[in-house]
This record gives C-alpha cells, sequence and structure tokens, in this order.
C-alpha cells in the first residue's frame, strides 16, 4: 500500500524525499490558495520564482507579476499575494508570475520529485481524489514560515492525510502524519477560532488581510489540481 | 514576559536559538527519561557521547557505559538505554557515559546554550517550578527520531509549554507551541493510548521494552532537574 507521510517544513525535506514520490506543496496562507485560485480562474500557468529581482525579468503584456515579502505586496509588482484579485477572471490567458516568502521556497525545494502538485483547503478533496487513483506514495510538504512549523498548512496536511488513509489505499507509519491529523481533528469545527493565536494570522490581520484569510480557509471550493511540469504550475 | 517555544526536531535548532536562553532537551523514549532516572538514583554526573568509539575511551570502575542504536543495547557496554536498569540504587556514585541515537544528538546541537537542562514527562513538574523561577526565554527542543518529528518528545513539550503558559508568567507567539499543546491535551488521559500508532513505540514494543515506554510515559514521579555544566549533566 502507497504510504502517505507529513513534513512540517522545507529544512526538513531531506529527510523525506525519495526518488518515486508525489509531492503536494501546501501553503494555505496564501501562495498555494492562490495558485489553485488563479488557475480556476483563467490565469494560463504560474510560474513560482524565489527572488524579486528574478520575478521583475519578465516583461510583455502577457505576464502578470505578483508577490509579496513578510505578507505586504512587493513595490512595483502589478499584484500582492491575494487570491481575490482573481476571482473577477479578468486575467484571462495571461501567466502569472509568483514570488512569495514561504510557498515558492517550498517548491523550489521540492522541483526535482517525480510529481509536485500544489495543494490548499480549496482544492483539497479534488487532490485526495486524484492521489487515492495514481496509488503513489505521497509526501505532504508544508511551507511553514521562514522555515519554522506552522498551524495552517500543519491542519491542512491533516485533512488530506485523513482523507487518503481513511479512503484505505494509503497507510503511513510516520508520527508526522498523526501529529498533522490531529491538529485537524482540533480544528476541524471551527478552523478561524482554532487558529486564531496563529503568528501568521495575526501577521496577516495587522495587514488588513481578514478577507483573504476567510477566503483561504474554506475548504472544497475549487476543483484545480495545479502539477508542475516544465517548470510552470498548469491545471492537470 | 520571557517567551516559551516549542523546536520539534534538532534539525530546525538554528532556526529557534538566541544568545541566552534555557533550552530543554527532551527525549522520552528514552534518553532524557534515562537521564534523569540516573540522577535521581545515585548517579553522580552524566556524560553525553555522539559517537561509540568515543563512549569506549571511559576507562575504569568509576563509569558506566551505557547506549542503544535503534533501540537495541549497543554490543559490548554494560548497559542499554532502560530507566528501569537505574532503579535498586546500584550504581551510587558512578558516572554514566551515554550515547543514543537521538537525545545525544539533540544534546550536542544545544550545548553551546546559556543554560541547558533535561527534560522528561518524568520530571516536567518540577522542570516547570524552576523555568518559572528563573524568567527565562525557554526553548523546548525535541529530540525526534533520526531528524524527524515525533509523537512523545511532542506531547511532552506540550505540557511543559501549557504548564508554564498557565503559570502566567509566560507567553508564547509561536504556532509550534500551539501545536504542541493541542497534543498533550490530546494525549493527556491516556498517552499510552495516543501513541498506539507512533513509530518508535512500535519499534521499542517489537524489542520487548513495553515496561520501558511504561514507566517513561508516567509524569512527575521525579524532581530532579539535570543541568550541564562543564560537560556533564548533574542534578541542580
Amino acid at each position: 500500500m502507497p504510504k502517505v507521510e507529513v513534513c512540517f517544513t522545507p529544512e526538513d525535506f531531506h529527510l523525506y524525499k525519495k526518488a518515486q514520490q508525489t509531492v503536494v506543496v501546501i501553503d494555505v496562507l496564501r501562495a498555494t490558495s492562490v495558485i489553485c485560485t488563479a488557475l480556476s480562474n483563467g490565469i494560463e500557468k504560474v510560474i513560482t520564482i524565489e527572488h524579486i529581482e528574478d520575478a521583475k525579468k519578465f516583461e510583455g503584456d502577457q505576464y502578470i507579476i505578483a508577490g509579496e515579502r513578510n505578507g505586504e505586496k512587493v513595490d512595483g509588482f502589478q499584484l500582492g499575494n491575494s487570491p481575490l484579485a482573481f476571482l473577477d477572471n479578468s486575467y484571462k490567458g495571461k501567466s502569472l508570475i509568483l514570488t512569495t516568502t514561504n510557498g515558492t521556497r517550498a517548491v523550489n525545494t521540492a522541483k526535482e520529485s517525480s510529481e509536485l502538485l500544489i495543494g490548499s483547503l480549496l482544492n483539497a478533496e479534488a487532490l485526495c481524489h486524484y492521489l487515492a487513483k495514481t496509488e503513489n506514495d505521497v509526501l505532504l510538504l508544508c511551507s511553514g514560515w521562514k522555515g519554522k512549523t506552522n498551524l495552517e498548512d500543519s491542519i491542512c496536511a491533516g485533512y488530506i492525510a485523513d482523507a487518503l488513509k481513511q479512503s484505505e489505499i494509503f497507510i503511513s507509519e510516520e508520527d508526522s502524519t498523526i501529529i498533522a491529523e490531529t491538529l485537524f481533528v482540533a480544528a476541524r469545527n471551527n478552523p478561524m477560532s482554532y487558529i486564531k493565536g496563529s503568528s501568521h494570522r495575526e501577521r496577516l490581520l495587522k495587514l488588513g488581510l481578514s478577507d483573504d484569510i476567510k477566503f483561504c480557509l474554506r475548504s472544497n471550493t475549487q476543483k484545480v489540481i495545479p502539477i508542475y511540469t516544465g517548470g510552470e504550475f498548469v491545471k492537470l
């Protein structure tokens, strides 16, 4: 039976990586919620970039340059890191260039994986259906906050791990999976209330981003499965 | 107000370390339970050693050489890594040389800390009383399993973090602390049952060490606070 494991931070990825595995990068607040929402709303592809200077090199009408540092929009960029910016479908057919504090780092860490997908609460159920069909070993890679474990990504990993184990296709022998599932169970009735003490939620609230948080904590509003191919994320 | 934080694995210590902080190393199954129990039962000092070959260099009647790899006693050593070996007080006045898979690595990682203590469920309450008096920032450093996060150390860290925050002397702004506390709350009524799926518990059970596990999961049976000074752990 295939295994599902959770890695709480890109710092520890080297301990969990295997030659053959499907890696799901999770950055609930907000990079992977943005990638899902962008591809669900007309964006054709998403290119994640680690450094701001490299993102600026993409020039032309076909590109939307977006990104944040410490939660705030990068000066001179068209967009920050809000999923809400894509809801009116106004960037149809464009390519999104995205650079963020944690999510793009997690993607970079795992980009050599045999299969690399994007997960969030928004597309969790669709993702689980797909993963159950492929029957690969699955690693849920949380982006964390500057290398540290965070709450919202761990809860999302727990949601997905729990669903995969309940499908009875997957097993887990890892303590990290039990930990993530426990967090999901503690949070599932009211994730907003559960993460009220979370440092990153506080950080975003101070920036006036409570609508973003509410949006990102809704489960299963999207069917999209972003997959990494040729250096870009596209719809599967 | 001083802060309490949790670091789930020595791999991530560099993200949490500060010039001034009290670090508590936790390896419930079993190294830090052994250190507490040894010092509570007549052992004068404990020297933790990373490599087996270096442990073998200690010769003489005053030394008890003990250690494990993958849970099993090292060939040729007097003792393995069981706290039960010390309960009859038969090593009174001796120095314990201890080398283990995870706990000694965590100690090595943190040995430059301004204050370094040993924590386990056995001495958790005594430790909290001491920490509340010192009012230093506290980092609870879990030993994990070969770099990965484990369940029993995270639960113990959650116990201590919860007690320190309830004392109203400490605050925490870290998600890792909330995570550890959630695990402690989920486990506290029956830690044995909660960690039944834990990989390391399974590993120890296969080695016939269920009495060790039961012993290590009992809370607050010891008053000892092991402190690192001059390369050795002694009773505070």
